[in-house]
């Protein structure tokens, strides 16, 4: 067992590594960090439980830690679910106190020694890992991208081999990306609100790095293009988007390209038996009743036109977020870099 | 005052016609059509009127006729929310009969010699209306779009010189679009339904044939593609919809064609001050606080960004259907075809 | 393992069944019954699956029956998720010929020899199953009470021996309670819907049966009153309701009474581990965060206050429908009725 | 024409005073004041409007003050949108000064010598003015009750003849009430959130006031009990209540008095055709459908049934705060008290 920690365990996102770790076959959480006014409490005492499953009895006891370095003694690999203004110094000075940091949080995503990772898409940029360590640091940093992103990735790995140039794509996103106060009610209700603050440049920059070629100890862009817009909805959890490949390919090609899909990792806990599920029913996917499935972490697609057109939905905060990173991590440890 | 009927007065469209025409200053609304069960009966006594606009009380005396030819004696000019496989038939007959029929039902839409108007957009589609003449009907048929394209097609008239050659349109349609009974609270709470029936497919046609030319007595198709993706989302009303255009114009200049639009007709009484208002805001248009905008017959486009991108709305049961049609009649009638 | 069939296996409480009896340790499910047009046809292919757990691959391939008592053969206890009109004659037909019924369906509930039966509140008037033998019946009919009434007395059974003699009741129930087509989306969404039919009625009479007392070979009704308002709201799941006992007991000793309160069963695999759970919190119950506590089988209640009033919540599909029946038959099979 | 000023005009309520206000027949709307970081700037400028209707341009150009007496010089009377914790303090430095105010807020409205006026119910209580003036304030204060409040005790105006003692009432209250940020999406969606901070107190105190008798200089307490449970729902606007008189008087016989009712003023511009409408329809009001009715003025009751028991509905920010403070000061200003 492998002990770790939350660096934010209380917000939307650190309940979510809470309810992912409470019980990890790998991993056991003994350390969880809080603004300097929670530290010294229990966590059962300091935490608004906001998910529809019961809170974890086992973690209740935990006495939370301030969020820095000095707090995380006990501990070999570290969650961060800070918001970015925070994650970067922080997160650096972990990875350079020698600890892994598999981080949700955009600060360092897009630095060219730092891996990106979907572990079905591109699990080989962890080799950008040793390039940090080349670079005298004593841990690492590994990075999930934003949820948007991920789902369109994973949707994406499938059919990579197709003639696709320009991609574009219009998010439907469910308001628990914005945290549990992010969206007021008075604003998404009976409503759609078609702007997501950056949504749309990291959905465009953080693909082509993700599904780019690690090549001379770097990785090479994508050689695509994304053109995005992002749009709030009430849903409460499940990102649904459209996307056009404009490729050449018939349907028919492409539906078999899903349906044979099988990624490149295999065995890791937290991974579903399916990470992409190909719908044939033409209402499907649907946030509503397909979010949970494969525990949150399988990304649906359906609706498979001429085009190549198709819809693309998962869970933003397990798949698209907390689960991403606790996925990143098996991988590692799997593969050794621990 | 020319005296006008409505088809198929009980359901939603049909509701909002009631609205739209109870104190029209050129229509007067004498016969109003229904189910046969119906007949008989005193409107008010008949329908269950659902819009959260108080009830007009100077139609509820009105008795309701069956829906044919036989009932609209009295009148000059017919308005048809019926259902498609009915509308057909009934609209024909209608036209043969003398009738000026003004129908928002698809039937008709795509047949050569019948125009499909947005006033704003192609008004001078209308001549048509002699091309039916010509082939010997008494009366006439005009169409209006489906409400995702009647949005779609005015956002698109200010830009209409752009180099587009494909269209990208994905969008986020209300509840109200399927009628009052069409989507059940259990199908579309906290939910996408990524389809709609033979939406695409008439934002595909519908569009190429009202954005296409006028010559030789024909309708020319519009020299670009459409590929749409439609989408339902938990919205009472106001279709939302995100528009590529992929044009190489700056988009400064397409601001400017936004804000200097004026469109090629005036003075009709349900035309709007503004028939495209542009949004500067980040987060606007939403369909909540704007489909009202011109008594809910001004579309809002506004997030106009590098692409060229930007987001249209409009309110699909006003300006995309019962107010649309009202609108062609007003056009009709301003020039002399009745 | 006893054989058992469901009756309208297709609707919303039907597929609930099909859930909850999947993989039930004591109860073998080989039968389901629908609609004529869909008799001989596997369930996989007749279903529309609607619940957001997984559908129950084992249960696909069943050949679905027509609803009559010659499809039965197999089975020696049969579930009804029919409607009222057509669950009369079917049900009694049933347990003429042999069959424990364990209905869902309202059209037996208030008859003499007939127990209305909530496990943990009155499990002793499952003795009117002998009353219903001696007027010659082969098999016997057991219902359970309407969703909301469910609800409520299971809340009141910690509290029955407080001094009230009046109960004030206000619901706010989910949408899903009226089936799935039931409340169409246009009707409900930002809106209240102060109405459901024959629901009030129902909570009256049904509770003062359910709490009374089995005497001399019958229920004898509960010394007290209710008056309830009911009321739909924009919930998928889970009934909300305030209760007001106007009681003389001090909250601390009502308090204790819910703390400590056990039901007069155990070791049913349906049951949950608390049948009623005490919220201290001040803003709970909540149907989105609580309704699924106990496999949606615990009902919850707090906010108590002088009054003494509460709130209590279940689960509408599970607890208040389908899972009271599997508890019902557990039940039954427990107490050797079979 | 008298000029008023707006304290707090940014927020929820402010919005909805300056919509009431920028119109109005005798009130001419001259300052708006609002935190010190706003002073000086236009209020186009600093204001999020968030309402439905348009922003009133001819307001766009006033320039905010700071919220002090000082910046009150132009006004004879002011209107309080102000928190609780800040409107005490500076509504009686108004009173103080010499300023007619009119209040939204609760700091005042249980004193002793302050009137809780709904014009409908009780406008002799105005008469505390002058006990006011008699205890040396120059200017006086007039508080509203709570929205929920408002909305109850006009619905009870009809029928304050009818034999009760002790009133139930459950409340369905809209998320508007708790201000634009107040309740995020993720905490009502799908949800009933059974608890409002202080709501059923001030159900149960102000109501007592309200519709209690002057005499002797002061307000009697009315001869009866309040008890309430209050609870949030997903809705936008407009508070529903389940409210029992446990009265003797027959159906038919209260019905009769809502349907004569009367209210004591007349003639002032904000009051509705109808203060308190009738519906005969066994599923109305609804929030959705009856909310504007009168401008959003009229409370709506309906479903009358034995108990008595009814249900009642009002918009929440209209009739139950902006607009009833414009009411009360027109109300003022009528009977010479300005």
């Amino acid at each position: 067992m492998i002990n770790v920690g939350v660096l934010g365990a209380t917000g939307a996102v650190g309940q979510r590594f809470v309810q992912l770790l409470a019980e990890h076959p790998w991993f056991n959480l003994t350390t969880l960090t809080a603004s300097e006014r929670s530290a010294g409490k229990k966590y059962r005492d300091v935490v608004k439980w906001r998910l529809d499953v019961p809170f974890p009895d086992n973690i209740g006891d935990i006495r939370v830690s301030p969020t820095n370095v000095a707090s995380l003694k006990e501990v070999d690999l570290v969650f961060s679910a800070l918001p970015a203004e925070i994650a970067k110094d922080v997160e650096t000075a972990c990875a350079n106190g020698g600890l892994a940091v598999c981080s949700n949080a955009s600060s360092h995503r897009m630095e060219p020694d730092i891996p990106l990772v979907v572990p079905e898409v591109n699990p080989d940029h962890l080799a950008l890992i040793d390039v940090q360590r080349d670079h005298g640091r004593d841990g690492f940093i590994v990075t999930n991208p934003n949820c948007s992103t991920i789902v369109m990735t994973l949707a994406l790995a499938p059919v990579r081999g197709c003639s696709f140039q320009k991609i574009h794509v219009a998010t439907m996103q469910a308001v628990s990306g914005a945290g549990f106060e992010g969206v007021p009610a008075m604003g998404i209700y009976d409503n759609v609100i078609p702007y997501i603050g950056q949504e749309e440049q990291k959905m465009e920059t953080e693909t082509i790095k993700i599904m780019g070629t690690f090549r001379n100890n770097a990785v090479q862009p994508a050689p695509f293009q994304v053109s995005a817009s992002c749009h709030r909805v009430p849903v409460l959890d499940g990102h649904t988007m459209a996307i056009w490949l404009d490729a050449r390919e018939p349907v028919e090609k492409v539906k078999e390209a899903f349906l044979r899909y099988k990624p490149p990792i295999e065995g890791l806990p937290t991974q579903p038996k399916e990470s992409v599920h190909f719908f044939d029913e033409p209402d499907r996917p649907q946030p509503r009743l397909d979010r949970n499935r494969g525990n949150g972490m399988t990304v649906s697609v359906g609706r498979l036109r001429e085009g190549i057109r198709f819809i693309a939905m998962g869970h933003n905060t397990i798949r698209g977020a907390a689960g991403a990173s606790v996925l990143n991590a098996e991988l590692i440890s799997s593969r050794k870099y621990l």
